[in-house]
């Protein structure tokens, strides 16, 4: 049976689940519809605001995610949420663990949930998370929430493709700071200590504000100082202290023009990453008795892969 | 001051470990020597057996590996690991935490330990990882075990393209047995089941071999069936047992023709990453301006992300 996209289309942007559910499974699956389904959605995008959620297994994502459902609702505020698992690398379909956790939302018909597990061929999530994000936007969604454990650099860069990025780290995580120290200054736009009535919030929170000073004289452009959030997502503690940060950051984004520079940013990422696939694709399809052959030479020693790959990409 | 590659590929030949990590780090930077010394390296490559060793957090990776060195050692053969932690997305430089762990082969002249984080870049490891083997390979390493957390799917990819790849479970962690029946079979050529002198060794012993039996009618080409070893690493028991299962699947390979398949497959991913790299670099330094203004006509709805890809890729 042929798919009617236009109707589908219509459908999502009226918030039927199903038919949100169905436009991402046809860009998860990079089917024959997918190039009819981009440009329907092409005009109907732009809308949302884009939350990344990144941390260490165990520091309470899930819990976050659902607070931050909870209070966009009360605001009356359509919500979509990809949940990305690349600890499941093997799996090509959703998982239900993120939705289990999430069930509080489960029957709201205005929060859409998906669950996207890493797929099995390169540049995976790279291609499908924006997909989905502008099957989402398309859908009404006024806020996009994309949660991931933060453990590959590919789930990193997604999250950190958000308007707002948020990661989150629990007290007594010694290896939240090792990784905080070594790099995620740079992806943070809002820190949350989630679980801050445990032992060690305060130390947590001090430790990542003295980070965050010394780290300001590397930063070029508007600048933006990172706040630092103590929650207690179970019990919503700090959520409207996070919901304050976050819309001070959705303005100060707004002021500065850095939100088109974001979007910008994000567009060129993801027209990077099918240009990719499209020429990957070329590769196997077309090439792969040049790609074999050289490969043999490679093998045999008696060619370097870089002068291969220069041979493979001269016509 | 200029670097005579070639002398250094000679003192790595002689298995000076300092010229080893120097090569490597050559490559790893992708230092504009990089093409020098993948030229110098390609007809001394091709000896070194390629092991990969994958699984869990907590199953044992470490142990295992080192205990392989040892069993390696007692024959005399030198050996290259590289330690891949992919969960620390944020650092560019290698960490400490697996030399540590290995530390009782750390004075052994005949084995190099490298560590290698994730890169900050796409592809990184994709492109980085085969190069540094092949530094390895041409230092005169008899075998090269790459070790990595199974926890995103380019590490998988990565550990996948060893000659032999082993994937190491541990008792009571139904995850595992989960990950493994979602899809591990079909890269594992060994399953080791470590620490089984703990409670239900036997048990996930058992279930690995019913998963082996049932999923047997899927396989296509030579079969081999992945056996089943119990090892406890920490006091080298199996690890006679897991030689001989390693030495029967270089046997395997090495008769059915299949070295020669998978390190065809190899050189393949390996040229085609570093030619998606090259590309990639070519969208970000010439056409940077021509992405940057379809990204915008992306952003503002007037253009879908396949449609940009296209004009991005048509001369």
């Amino acid at each position: 049976m042929p798919i009617d996209v236009t109707a589908l289309v219509e459908q999502a942007r009226a918030g039927r689940a199903r038919a949100v559910a169905r436009l991402i499974s046809l860009v998860e699956e990079e089917s024959p519809h997918l190039r009819a389904v981009a440009e329907e959605l092409a005009p109907l995008t732009g809308r949302a605001r884009v939350l990344g959620l990144t941390g260490a297994p165990g520091v309470g994502k899930s819990t976050a995610t659902s607070a931050l459902i909870s209070a966009f609702r009360a605001r009356g505020a359509r919500i979509g949420v990809l949940a990305i698992d690349p600890t499941s690398p093997f799996s090509g379909g959703a998982l239900l663990g993120d939705r289990i956790r999430m069930h509080d939302h489960a029957t709201d018909p205005e929060v859409f949930i998906r669950s996207m597990a890493t797929r099995g061929h390169l540049g995976g999530l790279a291609l499908a998370t924006p997909q989905a994000l502008r099957v989402l936007d398309a859908a009404g969604c006024d806020v996009i929430l994309i949660e991931t454990v933060g453990v590959g650099q590919s789930e990193v860069d997604i999250v950190s493709l958000a308007d707002t990025t948020l990661v989150l780290l629990a007290p007594g995580m010694g290896d939240g700071i090792q990784a905080a120290k070594a790099g995620i200054l740079e992806i943070a736009d809002i820190f949350v200590v989630n679980k801050s009535d445990r032992d060690g919030a305060e130390q947590t929170a001090r430790d990542l504000k003295n980070m965050i000073s010394l780290s300001r004289k590397e930063i070029t452009g508007p600048r933006w100082r990172p706040p630092v959030v103590s929650t207690v997502a179970s019990t919503a503690a700090g959520i409207d202290d996070l919901m304050s940060a976050l819309d001070a950051h959705h303005d100060w984004l707004t002021t500065h023009g850095e939100l088109e520079t974001r979007r910008t940013r994000r567009a060129a990422g993801e027209i990077e990453a099918i240009a990719l696939a499209t020429l990957r694709s070329r590769f196997t399809h077309h090439g792969a008795d040049t790609l074999t052959h050289l490969a043999k030479q490679v093998v045999a020693g008696h060619l370097d892969p870089y002068t291969a790959a220069d041979r493979l990409l001269s016509p």
